[in-house]
């Protein structure tokens, strides 16, 4: 870093991800001295705003790291496995949100609310987890040290915006080519989005199960430190812009009540317990849309099994699923975890 | 009965579910002699086409019913208490689609495909179960009969028009206003549902469950004849039109695998496989709206269970939750269940 501040390049600065990076870096006034924009070919050319000043976006290339302190990568798992050692060689440190990493033993994949330590690990490149899993195991680790958690059965309920832009573009058209009675075109989606929802995310494999439920279970188990953590997932896809929400079932091995719970989620770090439904107030996207926390409500004991809770979570799956959690990265390693 | 047919009154006849009545009995040619069409004091003078001639809406009493041979009512719990009775009364068989009798233990609760025996012991009331129970217990069933079910943990994606005809006309207002940049205003469901989920349907009861959770928790215990069976549910409202999907895990006593399940659930009454992930095909509210069938896909073995599964299931919530089941226990009177 420069006595200014630290010289940050942003991969994928265009897109969802990307944009939100840059309201958050002015947020929470991260020491930016010099930003490097790059974005595929397609992009290049845009100019940004950013801190009063406008700056450009170039096109990537494996020697566009030069003098960079830290490199966030938000673009595609073949674009960071490409460009992400190159960064690292020119002495970056890449916090990169593809999958490319995540399951590498020697790449740290980390929620700073829940494995920090992880952090002092890294080799050049960190991972940031799905943007499922970051919620999932920010509830699932306090009720973890108090009780062991020993399965855990969880539906989601995914925004578009977890496919980026283009997904956001697309639930826009189709919701007003269905309103206007024309048939609705799906590019982004396997099918129609608008007004239905796909049991389907990512590529369909092991066992039936997705890529997107099997990345809930390993970076579940790597996150927690704990492969014996029983995992169920099922994630679907809804005509929602923002904001992830999931329905978790958790069997513990010692009894937690809903009411033990529920003061375990409400001190725990990055959490805020929205549980009041004789009010009408519990979780959902439209409110947790541009929030950091990890909302969490509907905790209740399940009266199917004497060790088990349900609960229903939400949060925005471009900030903390993303973004957010990427700088708070970027912050522990300025806040001296060592190289 | 007349030699032409039967005297057949709908109540309710302008909502969501008895305008979908009218075409079901025109589709299975239920030899309808007469109709008498009631609703509130609001309706009462439309006018319906059915089979060719027009017929007009009466304002619903307790004297509606001389003659009538089979009610079939779609309306509040505060309506079918009053009114259900005092059809009875005028010689009707009342198949009730409200939640007001289907707890009461001399009212049988029926899918015909599930437990048609139950039809014999009614004294007059036939209580039509929830729009998502009727779709769960028909996929649980031939699982039931096999390997006996000990415990299922669902998470449901219901559609507005599971709130009526009011309902889906807010969500296409709400998605108007959305689209337009104007905020949504509701009236109906307690929150904006356009491009959000809400964790509530039904009213917030014991335990932190709603209504409609322990609706499908109790259904299920009746019309399986099994109280046993352990029932974990979350309800959630999402922005779809028609159609209710669920995420269901299944843990049985005896192991069935993928395949079993596949060929219980394919030849089973009333359901269709669809589970061809690979080609992107599996069951989704736009392809099982105004459709008979249950569908069922994603069948695959739980990993972290040696004896559960999991599956996703979608089905018409106004076809087989609602008009169709009540239409299929007429005519399974009509072929001569004893009254």
């Amino acid at each position: 870093m420069s006595e200014r501040g630290y010289h940050v390049a942003i991969v994928g600065a265009t897109g969802a991800v990307g944009q939100e990076m840059f309201k958050i870096l002015e947020e929470r006034k991260f020491p930016v001295a010099r930003l490097t924009l790059l974005a595929s070919e397609r992009s290049a050319g845009k100019r940004i705003p950013f801190a009063g000043e406008e700056w450009t976006v170039q096109r990537l290339t494996e020697q566009s790291f030069g003098g960079v302190d830290y490199a966030l990568f938000s673009a595609s798992a073949a674009v960071s496995k490409t460009c992400a050692p190159a960064a690292v060689q020119a002495g970056a440190v890449v916090i990169d949100d593809s999958s490319a990493f995540r399951m590498d033993p020697a790449v740290p994949l980390v929620v700073t609310e829940v494995n920090p330590h992880a952090l002092t690990q890294h080799r050049g490149i960190i991972a940031n987890p799905n943007c499922s899993t970051i919620p999932l195991v920010m509830v699932l680790k306090p009720l973890h040290l108090r009780a062991r958690v020993k399965r855990v059965v969880v539906a989601t309920y995914q925004s578009v915006s977890g496919s980026g832009a283009r997904a956001m573009e697309e639930l826009e058209r189709q919701t007003r080519e269905t309103i206007a009675g024309q048939p609705a075109t799906a590019e982004v989606f396997p099918h129609q989005i608008a007004f239905n929802c796909l049991p389907h995310i990512d590529a369909f494999g092991e066992m039936g199960y997705t890529g997107e439920e099997w990345k809930m279970v390993r970076e579940t188990h790597k996150i927690m430190e704990d492969a014996a953590i029983g995992m169920s997932v099922t994630t679907v896809r809804i005509p929602v812009y923002r904001g992830h929400s999931e329905a978790v079932n958790i069997e513990t091995e010692r009894k937690l009540t809903a009411h033990d719970a529920r003061e375990l989620l409400a001190t725990a770090p990055g959490l805020a317990v929205i549980d009041d439904p004789e009010k009408a107030r519990y979780p959902m996207p439209i409110t947790a849309s541009g929030r950091d926390e990890v909302f969490v409500g509907r905790i209740r004991e399940d009266p199917s099994h004497a060790r088990a809770l349900n609960l229903w979570l939400v949060s925005d799956n471009l900030r903390k699923g993303a973004a957010l959690n990427m700088i708070q990265i970027m912050e522990s390693l300025c806040a001296g975890v060592s190289r």
